[in-house]
């Protein structure tokens, strides 16, 4: 059985995704579509709408064979590291292709583009510094070095091609039997606010959720198996996941934390503790809080990510040990059809990382994951909470 | 002008505390009545049911000149330090006698048994050691060991004998200038449940509290400025606190704390952590995780202020930093009279220890409080939150 891996986040699975499954069976011709998908927090740095369990349903029933986790420590990061994360997880599955959306679509230009930097790479990271330096964000940082390199096909100012170029960086980078592939993206802005058609951006599509209700609009943008699990989850948890929810405890932890404490947390850098200290007791909410934190530096999505590692209190030193391994500790299972569970048999002896199917399995290096849907979870109701956690000890999902 | 200090917590002020700022007054003949107060969290670790500023109004309202704030450092802790720090708190405020209610009535009882138990130290501490090692709490060990030094005429069973005893062996190991004097309580039981007069313990007045109403039972034991408090509070903060308020806070706090960090917790001993986290993700609710974790020695009253060191994030070093000083680092003046204004430009002179009005003087050392402030408003709506956090800044109430 030939494999095509999908890197996702499914928040929530949306028609655009189930197009980007189809298209990618197509183009590679794979018998497994697997999917490593981010758990309880994005790498945007916010909270995934409903929990890892449901998104995987919805996914299984759109056609998506196996779903895994991407590790907290990969998830959320920067794109250099979430698509390491993905990349070490695919090739630990064995497989063969991945492929990802683009508004490229050119899979040569992104192999030409990476080829292109690796030549020019001094040149590349001196720019990349000189940039930092001069008070640049690093992803603006790394567009002007692009530009300094010549980098002129592909357009690394569109956020999918950015993704797309990570990957393949890290295929390259890691030596990894791994081919790329990708498709051209339908809706070409990831950012787009209005849904227009049935298919719609993820940030579109959540922005028709927010009173508990599913709007038509919305509906027409998700497969039904995706309705029933957004409906499904709101019944047993009773929210929608927002950043704004976990506000009072994020609140509550800052207030808290020792300076040194806060310093110590993963992505609080460069001395801005003393900033957060003095901004968080006049913050009104969490939109105030980013806002009034925020700096050419210190962008939105930065920002978002050092707020999740403050509350599920990730520090610098955990990260450092999680990447220290010389390969990944482990693979977490989430859910497969009948075929990922054949491809996982045919795949056994190939296989070194170990598979992780649930909680019941002891693995230390799990530790992140499961503090972080412990934070996930937090804002729910204690016997809600009680109830979903139980998933966590089940056996992974099976279509 | 000659001053007497009280020692209290007032949750809430009731006629009790009103007879004994009374029943002091006629017996020690002060001018000026001055209480050393808890302020966030109280001796039996659990949060106070209001605000210490609103608490403070209702005591000057009732005769008490001079409020100042007991420091979170000695305020959740067992007797013996509680009662150090109130009595450092007295001397420094340069205060002739101190004022206690007790069961017994007779402070010629406590200098006595102070004296024998200092006359009998060796057996009583190898008395204590033995239980303590046989797996007896320390309430239970110290009333065996009292009984095996024969320490006959205090009873030693009674919980408000044992904090005036406190008091008295306070003053005379630290050699005070301090004269201790007690009245006997009228309702003679700290734990009655039932209010039957106009003089109830504060902990059935809150029993009586529980649906955001005063019964009628509650306002006939509380003077008319406690009620209009209480009242005024539940306005503001739309609760009065509880432990069961703080689970949610408590078991995310729990939950994202590694071992070690547990273990560095003021509090945490004797490897109880290890019990604790594999007892968190079950309980229902306070009280249930209380229910659950319950042991011979790790008593009801032990494992609150646990939760409370853990809430508020303190550890050992930081505990033993605040004990390190060779004075105490500063006095915390809450609300004063027109006469207790008098009494502090009074003994101006011979005070030592710097008075802290407000958190515009940054006293470093009053962080501890601070932080147990918020973490004490931290289950109010933000707004609330924002609002009642500005008295912190404020000038100290003056009636």
């Amino acid at each position: 059985m030939k494999a095509c891996g999908l890197i996702v986040e499914y928040n929530p699975f949306h028609n655009g995704h189930l197009y980007h499954v189809n298209e990618a069976k197509e183009t590679t011709q794979a018998d497994c579509m697997i999917a490593v998908m981010s758990g309880s927090f994005l790498q945007r740095g916010e909270p995934a709408i409903i929990d890892k369990f449901h998104r995987t349903k919805a996914a299984l029933k759109s056609g998506v064979d196996l779903l895994v986790e991407l590790p907290y420590a990969y998830a959320v990061q920067s794109s250099r590291y979430f698509a390491k994360g993905a990349l070490l997880t695919l090739d630990a599955l064995k497989t063969n292709y991945v492929c990802f959306g683009s508004e490229s679509g050119d899979i040569e230009q992104f192999y030409k583009g990476v080829e292109q930097r690796q030549a020019k790479k001094e040149l590349y990271d001196e720019t990349i510094q000189s940039f930092l330096q001069s008070g640049l964000s690093f992803p603006l940082a790394s567009q002007q070095a692009y530009e300094a390199i010549g980098l002129s096909e592909l357009d690394l100012f569109q956020p999918n091609n950015i993704l797309g170029f990570s990957y393949v960086n890290t295929i390259v980078e890691e030596n990894l039997p791994i081919k790329a592939r990708t498709i051209k993206r339908k809706s070409s802005h990831y950012h787009d606010d209005e849904i227009d058609s049935s298919i719609a951006s993820a940030t579109s599509i959540r922005k028709e959720l927010t009173n508990g209700q599913l709007s038509s609009k919305a509906k027409n943008a998700l497969p039904d198996a995706t309705v029933q699990e957004l409906e499904s989850y709101r019944k047993k948890a009773s929210v929608w996941h927002d950043w704004e929810d976990y506000f009072p405890l994020l609140h509550y932890r800052i207030t808290t934390m020792t300076r040194e404490e806060l310093a110590s947390i993963h992505g609080v850098d460069e001395g801005i503790e003393g900033r957060l200290i003095s901004t968080i007791n006049g913050a009104h909410s969490f939109a105030d809080l980013i806002e009034k934190m925020k700096t050419k530096r210190y962008t939105y999505v930065r920002l978002q990510r050092m707020f999740t590692h403050i509350l599920t209190n990730t520090t610098k030193v955990e990260i450092a040990g999680f990447f220290s391994f010389a390969s990944l500790p482990y693979v977490r299972l989430l859910g497969m059809t009948k075929r990922g569970q054949e491809y996982l048999n045919e795949s056994k002896k190939s296989r070194t990382v170990p598979l992780v199917s649930n909680l019941n399995h002891k693995q230390k290096t799990l530790y992140l994951d499961e503090r972080a849907l412990h934070v996930y979870y937090s804002v729910l109701p204690v016997e809600k909470r009680l109830a979903l956690r139980k998933q966590e000890f089940q056996l992974p999902i099976i279509l």
